[in-house]
């Protein structure tokens, strides 16, 4: 399970602040401390106040990058801010993310190949997010022809299924499981599989539970890493418990412990 | 998900202490505390002291329908004493259960379609517990054949897939998560599932957490119910969560209260 840190992104408080004022501290000590958490790659997200897309991307990634040596995910709707940041990465990131519209991809994708980078393939076009397991299996498949046309490994594609919040659309929860499912099949080696794991939660009162409830039910589907809250200690372990239970990590009894070095 | 309480079992100390000194107050306190709890369910397990498993059983369920209205669940390998059991139970029960051996099958569902109990019809045989889902399915099929040849209902045979302790047998966890999804497709409506939940873990020094993430993952491979500890609160909080997941509970921000008093 690969632990995408969620937390440097300008819609918390804190980064969203950091950013405007170009004070490096916060992100920086926010990229240290999902390190030490377990995280393997940080998200990074320019968040909606930023002036500058391209500039504060860049900035965001060069203060990261002198204090960890985690890759980096570079969040943005901005395809120039990607570009420009993928050409100041230190080591191979991750993209995110690309809808399944081919100019997204026909932008993307190159762009992938280019700088070696990972690319989160959504599950969704500019119309929405469908409601139906097959729809979005029908996507990922499309992201993984794309990717096959235009070179990308297999491996580097992450696909998203589009997690909902549960207070708010409960039906798409089994369509997602099952989306996960369906994705694994799509080809042998499997694709692999992402999602944002804390938009299950939105807007309700108990989110810790209802992300580390789903975070394991949709690893016994075939969840490969998700973009999260590393610091939220319950849901690590119950990651833990969980690729100890699907045997992809030998139990012993200090077996989170030994999840969380060996993550780090 | 049905909850069946394991709390009323000889194994336990309390409880095998008033077995043997045929002292009825353990077992109505363990009764209203599991009810209270949430339980569905009552397991009635007369553990490995009771000199007389035909009278011991019977007096268990004697005095414990003295002080609770839940149906019981007959756990016993003694088939003498479970006939006994389903003669004085005074709302239909379940048999804990029977192997896939024909000569329990001819013994058992009879008796259950005699007395209108369900029956936990487990997925093994005198040989052992198999490794694969797939044998693990074939035996739920043959439970599923039986139930048909003897008139049983199909909804009042619970089908066990055989929950192994992680710690020692990590690689039958995945086999029984894909050996729930296979007893799902078996028939239309479904089988039903059933775990002994509290098996996978244990001897580990993780037993709730590992539980709870069990649990989870089940439930998102089929599981409709378990015999399990109902007063562990944080697993009860991730069934009713699982549920809410799965959309099998509507979502209301009190929704693990609801599932409480709903099963209560």
């Amino acid at each position: 399970m690969i632990l995408i840190g969620e937390r440097i992104n300008g819609m918390f408080k804190n980064i969203g602040k950091a950013v405007v004022e170009w004070d490096p501290k916060p992100l920086q000590d926010c990229a240290r401390e999902q390190q030490a958490a377990g995280a393997h790659y940080l998200d990074i997200n320019t968040g909606p106040h930023a002036e500058d897309q391209v500039k504060t991307l860049v900035w965001m990634v060069e203060v990261v990058q002198e204090v960890t040596d985690l890759p980096l995910c570079l969040d943005c709707t901005n395809f120039d801010a990607i570009e420009a940041a993928l050409k100041v990465l230190k080591r191979p990131g991750m993209i995110n993310s690309c809808k399944c519209e081919q100019e997204e991809i026909d932008r993307l994708f190159p762009l992938a190949v280019e700088y070696n980078a990972a690319i989160i393939g959504l599950c969704m076009t500019n119309k929405g997010v469908p409601k139906s397991a097959e729809d979005r299996a029908g996507f990922a498949m499309e992201l993984v022809a794309n990717a096959d046309a235009y070179g990308l490994p297999l491996e580097d594609l992450y696909l998203d299924p589009i997690v909902l919040p549960v207070n708010v659309a409960q039906e798409h929860g089994v369509e997602v499981l099952e989306a996960i499912r369906q994705i694994k099949t799509l080809s042998n080696p499997a694709p692999r599989t992402v999602v944002g794991l804390s938009n299950v939660s939105q807007k309700t009162p108990h989110r810790p539970l209802i992300n580390r409830t789903f975070a394991a039910m949709a690893m016994a589907a075939g969840l490969d890493s998700a973009i999260l809250d590393v610091s939220d200690e319950p849901m690590v372990d119950a990651i833990a418990t969980a690729r100890v239970i699907l045997n992809q990590d030998i139990y012993c009894d200090s077996y989170q412990k030994v999840f969380r070095q060996h993550s780090s």
